[in-house]
């Protein structure tokens, strides 16, 4: 059975630009992991009518409605009122609601604000859920043709309860048959039309649907499938895609790139140390966002002025002076001198011009040097990429890791 | 003329969890920044009767609607099909679409890909919109009660687009008088009920509302009025919270506490250093984002092993033994250690335990101290921070950058 799900979040600060509203793509992120598919997402603002309207719209078209959001203590969280309103309950004091918040308090040795009894206000004949992580309980309304859940909008406790209520629900309604199963294949340095064109005149087998995404810089290919033999179809299709696009995919499924190299790191047993200009401290603060990077990641060195390049890498004065910061020597140079100072297996290094300023005719803002050091290996290689500074320093940090990757890959790491 | 303004974001991507959609809330901020209002946000998959159904749908509900995303050149982008469906349009190709196309390839020297002539396949009766950052023309439909604008769904493109041709179609429908003048004040140290009740029995001027928000581990405050005296209002209104939450206010506006930090730092014509161990080199990340920043930073270490604090920051490997690396020592010594060898102005050093391992009775995770070293100011101080890893990083990179702006305050920059 194919659930129809929809998920509406609630609140000014995702509609005027404060914050992008990410408790819709984890939802959907751990949807899908479950096998099911998430068929629309809206947000609305903090106003009671507009609130409850769209909770009736979507509950009629919708068997399943998830909602994030306005359940808070402050005056603008408006979500139970709207509810109520919605489909004519009456607001009450929620004794089972109160209990649990006055028990998250104490647990954790906090003070109660009065303010937070009002989370406890809730419809009449809603089901209380939980909340482990923080102090707004949720709570569901079953309406005639749909199940509507109300979750607080803080990313840790929303995702904690769809895991905890949303999840188990929709298997038992949906009799424990996930019906779509999706493989996801992360692609750098091809862009989409260029993947899509690759792809021409691929047969995939009977059944397996292709889509594509992207997530700057990366392209995300999507096979699709559903029924029993799911499983084998993508099987079947991954390993035909694998054969055209090759060393383009650097990571699969719910894995990012630093993730893939986290991973690969931490198989190989070697160490890393990393010198970074133009990307700032990026490649490592993606790596030591993975739990566990200090068993690979010996240091980094975010070196933006020449002295520092000069301390800590052991770049000369005299070449910084005639070649230039930002130059294929002085990358080269950045890599190999760290590497020999640090004794670590493997150093990469990055150096360039993210802009906006700072460009000139022969190098202009894009243009960025890498270099990779270890063992049996030396390397360093202009690029001139093109975009915006945040773009320039993701597409630099990603070709960094991508080396890193490579690397490990070509030495005779698992390629998965 | 207060105009209704939905956005409907069109991808299979943002429904699955590929990527959260940053769409709406780009629009979201340049409408409120030009004094509008977002009144709804949608996702749709590609889907073409989907797609189809809700442009119809919020076509009869808001007076504006802005659609971003599936007009790419692979089969699954579908938008502009959707929409010829959607009001009874024929599909035509466009020959304005198609030079500009042409135009954007032979520009960018880029070999055209047939596939992109796809793009050009457009409802008749459309305005085509130009796209200057890619190959995707937008196109205006105009209906009974509503304007609808197609953008790409490649941020840069669309951000682009709803600044060329949105904003002065919306000052051209609503008169040119904005009708919503907002300020946010965001707040660090304080949890969303305990911000509202620093504020009980506060007098607001009359016609000021107050909204709350939070972007982790920040607490944004919004104070909105409208009309012609509204910024007088808010300048009344902010004046009053100013003196209620104080030091609390880390950053205005548009402005994110790092941008804050920048601002201050290059008024201040005094230079950094970073020595960062559990932060792992966001600080230096969140900061060389923003262009200028080799104006003030000179480096960063971002140190995991024992070994890179003792070469780099002088730590004495016999207190990394005695005290161990997470201690008040230990971050006093890497903050003067660093200021001293790289004769920078401020060092802040920050070291901790982020988990989820690495724990001890003593030292749980979220134990993370911070010092500073300035000419005329050492200091230093432990915390205990609660939540997950990457809280923990966020929390302390923030605690790390909030120590930079108060120096800086306190020893007598403009507070704005």
């Amino acid at each position: 059975m194919n659930l129809d799900i929809a998920v509406l979040a609630v609140g000014d600060e995702l509609l005027n630009g404060e914050i992008p509203d990410t408790n819709t793509a984890t939802i959907g992120r751990l949807l899908n992991a479950g096998g099911y598919r998430l068929g629309e997402g809206r947000t609305v603002p903090d106003q009671e009518e507009t609130i409850a309207l769209a909770l009736r719209d979507l509950a009629a078209r919708h068997q399943v409605v998830v909602v994030t959001g306005g359940l808070g203590p402050t005056r603008d969280d408006l979500t139970a009122r709207a509810a109520a309103r919605a489909f004519d309950l009456q607001l009450t004091i929620n004794d089972e609601a109160l209990t649990l918040i006055r028990a998250f308090f104490q647990e954790h040795d906090l003070e109660m604000d009065p303010r937070n009894e009002k989370q406890a206000l809730l419809p009449q004949q809603c089901l209380v859920l939980p909340n482990l992580r923080g102090t707004a309980p949720g709570f569901l309304l079953e309406q005639k043709q749909s199940l509507l859940l109300f979750f607080p909008g803080v990313p840790v406790e929303m995702e904690a309860m769809v895991e905890a209520e949303l999840l188990p629900r929709l298997d038992a309604l949906s009799g424990g048959h996930p019906p779509l199963c999706e493989r996801i294949l992360k692609i750098f340095g091809l862009s989409e039309p260029k993947t899509e064109s690759l792809l021409d005149g691929l047969t995939l087998p009977s059944g397996v649907n292709i889509g594509f995404g992207v997530d700057f810089p990366l392209v995300h290919l999507k096979l699709r499938a559903t029924g029993r033999a799911a499983e084998d179809l993508l099987d079947q299709a991954e390993v035909s895609v694998q054969r055209r696009l090759g060393d383009f995919i650097v990571a699969r499924g719910r894995e990012t790139l630093p993730q893939t190299v986290a991973r690969l790191l931490s198989a190989s047993g070697l160490t890393l140390s990393l010198a970074e200009s133009c990307t700032g401290g990026l490649v490592a603060a993606w790596l030591t966002d993975i739990p566990g990077a200090s068993a690979f990641l010996d240091r980094g060195a975010v070196t933006y002025s020449n002295q520092s390049k000069n301390d800590w890498l052991g770049v000369s004065k005299r070449m910084l002076h005639d070649q230039g910061a930002v130059s294929e020597t002085c990358a080269r140079a950045m890599a190999t001198g760290l590497r020999q100072s640090t004794r670590t297996d493997i150093t990469i290094a990055v150096t360039g011009i993210a802009g906006p300023d700072g460009g000139t005719p022969d190098k202009p803002v894009g243009t960025v040097f890498i270099a990779l050091s270890a063992n049996d290996a030396e390397q360093a290689k202009g690029y001139r990429f093109s975009g915006s500074r945040d773009q320039i320093r993701k597409l630099s940090a990603c070709m960094a890791l991508e080396w890193i990757r490579r690397y490990l890959v070509e030495r005779g790491q698992p390629k998965r």
